[in-house]
């Protein structure tokens, strides 16, 4: 079952204490299409500017990701930089430009239309809106957000969250999206918008999957070699929409319990692959049999 | 099998978001002996004023902790005040006066001296030290320690800690002592210091277990109502260690990683309770079956 995916892609600049890269391939959208890319068939709907590479068009082709979405603008395309701190847990951005991004206006081909699975990336609420619009046989939608668009589109937000059966941030964010310091309360808060699964993203700490009356907690992999947390939480959330849509997934109602601390595990997994090196670069090559590996050591680190 | 639990016994200001109290029960030793009172029989070692009240001493006996080691010394007792922060993983120290604990020598007394298991709280490395030498029958030893040792006193705590099987100690405190960043790293220099099992205690984030080549990660329970954060981590380990006492724990080799893990989530159980109600309320009252109910809920909390 395919999967439409909506996202930045860009051109990355990354300081890590385990070294520098820049003008990698980056963006929201390239870390979701590369890490679903290992589950199943993706559909990405993007912008990129003339000095999009065709090497780095050929990573996600690579993929058998879907680029008919993938539009080229007059100009540059987005550009961002940052730099993290000793324990990686924080970062400053240096810089922002978004370039062709700032006028992206989403548009599904007429072959995307149909599809079942959408998990749209953090851009413009109002773009997210656009995008369920244009896709009538949606059967499960997931997205994304930031404290950008929580603080000066909060009704826009609303909106399209409305229209959402799962909602993947980070803990701030569902702290400011709810005006909740629990947790806790921030889902319950957060389900009575539209969104029937909450998943927090912690970080280093792991995740937090609320749906229903239920809680389910996925760890995090104890990396020994931590090289670059960048689109870590974007991995995360391929990995989990690829899961679900991996299982051919007929309705949003069929996206139990079960499946849903699957896709966690599937999440996690994904969101430590991306941590042990720069950029998309671990998420280039990996294989059925390593995903299915790690899978197996997240089951030692909570078993008892 | 019984459990020597040493440790400050104090009283405590705590002001968190939910309330504040004043000259209450506290200390690590009363967290740590109250918490592994519901698994075991816990002996006592510690120093009180003079103003300590008749009703917080029957507090401790009402568990059932011995209290011959509890020595009463001129003075008053040791006394802390502190205030969290909105989301209460922070917290700031107002008020430490030591007291009659700034010359305390511990003692055990001859019945205690055949004690198996010995959980050494946060006290000065030395003291640590002359504990071990009193129990010549100690057959498992675990310890905590703080970043006031680590820095002042790296020597002793060296000698101290190659004594120890187990070491509990948070992730800040873990960094500090092997001078690594990664706590997987962290946690393999520091088994190489002596103990054979590294608990990195991780608060909100749960807790983190290293023994031989493996790891387990704990998560920390979901509390809708964080009351009070005080003594989480001396619950945690008192509930860690009370467990091992009840298995009858014949000696150190025995501790395996099917029992540690197990350890790990009493720990969790108890240092969850610990935060529902201020200072040592809520690990006053327990019962075996809300005890027994918790750790169900943590198997649904991780379970896939």
């Amino acid at each position: 079952m395919s999967l439409l995916v909506v996202g930045s892609v860009a051109y990355d600049g990354i300081e890590t204490p385990r070294g520098k890269v820049d003008r990698v391939l980056g963006g929201a959208g390239s870390y979701i299409a590369l890490a679903a890319s290992h589950f199943t068939n993706v559909r990405l709907v993007a912008v990129v500017g003339e000095d999009f590479a065709p090497e780095d068009e050929a990573v996600l082709r690579r993929r058998n990701v879907d680029l008919e979405g993938l539009e080229r603008a007059p100009g540059k395309s987005f550009y961002w930089k940052g730099v993290y701190s000793r324990q990686m847990n924080r970062r400053r951005t240096l810089v922002t430009e978004l370039n062709v991004f700032a006028d992206f206006r989403p548009r599904l081909p007429r072959s995307y239309r149909d599809t079942p699975l959408i998990l749209l990336g953090n851009i413009h609420p109002e773009l997210q809106d656009v995008v369920l619009d244009q896709a009538p046989d949606r059967q499960y939608v997931a997205g994304d957000t930031m404290n950008y668009w929580i603080e000066r589109t909060p009704g826009e937000l609303a909106s399209t969250i409305r229209r959402w059966d799962a909602i993947l941030v980070n803990d701030e964010e569902a702290r400011q999206i709810s005006k909740q310091d629990n947790l806790r309360a921030a889902a319950r808060d957060i389900r009575s918008m539209g969104p029937n699964t909450v998943v927090i993203k912690r970080g280093e700490h792991g995740a937090t999957l609320f749906h229903d009356g239920q809680c389910f907690i996925s760890p995090a992999y104890p990396l020994e070699d931590l090289i670059d947390p960048t689109g870590a939480g974007d991995a995360f959330a391929g990995g989990f929409m690829g899961h679900l849509a991996s299982l051919g997934l007929g309705n949003a109602s069929e996206a139990g319990i079960k499946e849903l601390r699957l896709a966690m595990i599937y999440g996690s997994v994904m969101g430590s692959f991306c941590c042990e090196r720069f950029g998309v670069e671990a998420l280039k090559d990996l294989t059925k049999d390593r995903i299915e590996d790690r899978f197996s050591e997240f089951r030692q680190l909570t078993a008892y």
